[in-house]
């Protein structure tokens, strides 16, 4: 450190810092020199920085030009460090919600979350003929309606779902959406869900309803392979085979359709796989997908199915479903089990849904929250109900306009647009505050992301051959390994700091709003596909409002607004306070129906409720 | 770490380990081959692990000796990290006790400690005419008694002490016991005190009663070194000027009589401070005081005063205490308020007492607990009822033979023979039982602590001169430095195992019975005075009981049991479940009382209360 270090940052008290509109705090834009990196460059740099004392001074060289030493290792920060970003529960006053009885089983729970949604649903068939409300994805709800009917059965989707995988796998779109699908597994719990129907006995409004599931989740009867080629093999799986929201999915008749592709160890914003394929974006198939969750997020878009699982670690549930036009939801830290979700980051990571509408992200959340806990000890449920958006009286929305503006021109135009939208339409507030050392955050914790995937996956690495990894994550790899014990501590007092700033704020607004992503969709290279790429600065744009949802286990959602001019979609995110779910998912609601009109059919779009062909 | 990995250990469950006293858990005792160094080669040394990558590798090769890498950085753990020493509050039945009201201030706590002790006091002066008891040191009550009754004043035992400690410093003697003492505060206060007994108001049995102040902790109107020469100037010191526990104190009109000398920033065990001196053991001057409170546990034991404060962050209170014949006593994480304590390492230290009987440490604990949290937060206070040890029914102690055994002849044969009185006096059954993975638990508090150490004042010597440092210190945070956030994390893991067994053992105990050291006090050797010295195997022996208290927050108190062959003492150690310190003052006084006949009048030794002679 000392060989490499510049002037380090000296932190004022967290209490001295003024988070008004008119602060004098510096909003640091990363001004990344660095090329895209991808093809050999990529391997050459891994080889580097895997030599014993060369790369360790590479990395501390590329460590100080990225301010890490001058804003978390050498930095003088008076607070304390915050290990973990879990709250206590508190009983947060919501308006409009259905608050449940605590240890509901989850089709219970499902079928609570489906009386939130009193409003009649519009004929598939009505809605597919007017065009004027903009595209639309089928839900949970015209599934289940659709089974209940008899108007198509669990097995006749399951047909058309494994047609459709088979074809969107296919050498000429070769869109890489799943590690593995196992056609055997989905018929036969598509014929158990078609029984339960023909009995009239379903299980809930989701019994039936195909789930992709990140491949960072165990789920029977797969391997769990974290997208690499080696984990699944090292790894002894969870003992119940099932993840623990995979299990409540399961419990409420949903059929586990396969297990999605992911940025190899989550270490990674592309969804470029080197072993398993780069997963393309339904909207563009010459860009990414986003990721890590990048399969579950374009498996929905590609309207394979209505919800997905994936897993949120630095913004890789969120940042895909924008970047792929759909529903992003990471409830509070805690709200979830971790159970059976590789432990590559525990502190920040944990499940996330992706959803085709923000109507079937509350069905998912009300099927898989963790009900696990002692009672006392037990978040209580609010559900909100999703009819009542014009009656919610005084939101108030958090703004940081350096922030929020700091994203591509189209971004910040469509973002503007819809916020605008909510105000006017619902009479919204909006508060301009500062939300001071973003960037700083970002470090953090990415210090303490790598810390901790380091920590759990060294029993692995140290005995493996590293040619099993693929390039880029070798780098990133690399960089883990090196943070000390100093730049870790450091990073936990930022965690503090941030918590600090955003529990004021939270006293002044209901939530933070930001874009989702600083740019779209970017275009997949043809060398980046063997050896993944290291891209900088859309990296960075891509995570810039992600952070404070992991690093301070914030609820966060992101919810579409519209397309750029080349016609990729844009996401809008709102960031709650601990345990405010409800209110997230009614300001997405809201979003939603003020920017139904915009919504475009992806170019990639299997509809498995009315085709009749495959 | 690569380069110099042997095959890591693979920790299997925590749930899988046998903590019965048949247990295959393998016991190690670390069998050290590194020389004692002193003088020069301390420099060497030094100066080696300061070079940039020479000193990496040389620091890699001793970490791989002193088996780190093998049980900590490179192995695999299953459990989770856990952060954090804390432990929430719980309400533990414990018999005998007089539970205090919540929110009383010091002064009525102190009461409240006083009326736990009925048994009426003996006379002064015939407790020293009769030699039969053994030595006997005057106690907070003896104090006060005299106070009251005007046998003397504060301003009496003030001048006393000041001119004890101007002799105890005097060339010959060089006790170095004390790194600031002024005489014109310390008359001050005295003096205040004396007018308060006058008008008949002393605002407790504390009142004018002499504590001396470990330099860790802030004090008006010192500055706080921490033992360096350099601290006090670069920090700002904490807002009131006086710790929390001082604050206290004072309020209950105790005379702060100074800042005890300690090790160089608590980073050593020795006692031997290169700037302010090597303190001396009152048992005998060519002798180490033990470390880092050996200026308290000294000034205690030499009787010029009966209390003193330090500060425990791996055994530094109670090793001292027990090298030097006194009660050392560190309460539950979280009891006492850490504010005004230097953040050396924060999650395993905390301030502690040191106390010439268990009655004044009692008395100490009563008026410096923390009372300043929420009251649903607050741990509600029990005092034991110190009169009734022979009604203490069915207290069990748990005893792991291997480690029990674990230390010099003379030390199991005393503490063997103590035990076996407290079982055969009051009836106290012993539970054999497995302490599993000892060493490794000291090696992941080793690495915690360095961790935050590092951590903590990086800010100051990142601007530093190196030659500010005694050279034992600068070795020592070259290798707190080297720390990886693996290491760290994988040591936090440890953490967790230790919680669990300790937990697990104390389903079937009620307190863990060790030694206090592996060794007394060791030879004050010349060529160690400028320099420090590396004795990696008497400092090993001297924390080898020492760091479940600190790393788990687990409260522990020493008491004396006797004196080795050579005439030094020798303390026993009660660890109990957290918030259990009526429990263990009841356990630590029973001991006192059953080997009272074994106490032993220092070599140097002051009478402050009755000697007419200054």
């Amino acid at each position: 450190m000392g060989l490499f270090s510049s002037p380090a940052k000296v932190y004022k008290p967290a209490a001295d810092v003024d988070l008004g509109p008119d602060s004098d705090e510096h909003y640091i834009s990363p001004n990344v020199k660095a090329p895209r990196v991808a093809g050999l460059l990529v391997k050459l740099l891994a080889w580097v920085l895997e030599m014993p004392v060369v790369g360790w001074i590479v990395l501390s060289v590329l460590k100080r030009d990225n301010l890490v030493y001058k804003l978390v290792s050498d930095a003088e920060i008076p607070e304390p460090p915050l290990f973990t970003a879990t709250h206590t529960w508190q009983d947060i006053p919501e308006q409009n919600v259905r608050l449940t009885k605590p240890g509901l089983p989850p089709p219970e729970r499902v079928q609570e979350a489906v009386v939130c949604l009193t409003s009649p649903l519009p004929e598939p068939a009505a809605a597919l003929a007017d065009p004027s409300p903009g595209f639309r994805r089928w839900t949970v709800r015209d599934f289940h309606e659709a089974y209940s009917s008899g108007q198509t059965t669990p097995v006749m989707v399951a047909r058309r779902f494994l047609a459709a995988v088979k074809e969107c796998s296919g050498p000429e779109v070769n869109m890489a959406l799943f590690i593995s699908c196992d056609a055997a597994d989905v018929m036969r719990q598509a014929e158990d869900s078609t029984r339960r129907y023909q009995q009239g006995a379903p299980l809930s409004a989701m019994d039936g309803v195909l789930v992709a599931v990140k491949d960072e989740l165990d789920c029977a009867p797969y391997p769990t392979t974290g997208g690499t080629r080696w984990l699944a093999a090292a790894r002894r799986p969870c003992g119940a085979g099932d993840a623990a929201c995979v299990a409540q999915l399961r419990a409420c008749g949903a059929v586990m359709a396969g297990k999605a592709n992911m940025h190899e160890l989550g270490a990674g914003t592309s969804g470029i796989n080197p072993h398993h394929g780069a997963t393309r974006n339904p909207y563009c198939l010459a860009r990414v997908s986003g990721g890590s969750s990048g399969g579950s997020a374009a498996a929905v878009c590609a309207g394979l199915c209505p919800v997905a699982l994936g897993a949120d670690g630095g913004g890789s549930v969120r940042m895909p479903a924008a970047l792929c036009g759909v529903v992003g939801f990471k409830p509070t830290a805690g709200r979830l089990s971790n159970s059976g979700l590789l432990p590559l980051n525990w502190t920040v990571g944990m499940p996330g849904i992706l959803a085709a509408t923000v109507e079937d992200a509350l069905i998912a959340y009300a099927a898989i929250v963790d009900q696990s806990k002692p009672s006392h000890l037990q978040p209580e449920l609010n559900l909100p109900m999703l009819t009542c958006t014009r009656s919610m009286p005084n939101i108030r929305l958090a703004k940081y306009a350096k922030w929020f503006d700091d994203c591509s021109e189209d971004i910040r135009s469509l973002c503007g647009k819809a916020l605008q939208m909510l105000r006017t339409q619902y009479g919204w507030e909006c508060v301009d505050v500062t939300v001071p050392e973003i960037e700083e955050m970002r470090l953090a914790h990415y210090v303490t992301m790598g810390s901790e995937c380091t920590a759990s996956l060294a029993k692995y690495l140290d005995n493996m051959s590293k040619s099993e990894i693929g390039w880029d994550v070798r780098i990133g790899l690399s960089a883990y390994r090196s943070f000390s014990s100093r730049d870790y501590l450091n990073a936990q007092r930022l965690r503090n700091r941030q918590m600090f700033f955003h529990n004021k704020i939270f006293e002044t607004a209901d939530a933070i709003v930001t874009p989702m992503t600083g740019v779209t969709a970017y275009p997949l290279q043809e060398d980046a596909l063997g050896t993944g790429e290291l891209d900088y600065i859309n990296g960075a744009a891509l995570v810039r409002y992600s952070i404070a949802g992991n690093f301070l286990g914030l609820p966060a959602i992101t919810v579409p607004v519209g397309y750029d001019t080349g016609g990729l979609p844009v996401g809008l995110q709102f960031i709650g306070r601990p345990w405010s779910e409800a209110t997230l998912l009614h300001l997405a609601y809201a979003t939603q129906e003020a920017c139904a009109r915009e919504h475009r059919k992806p170019k990639v779009h299997y509809d498995l409720l009315l085709s009749k062909e495959y």
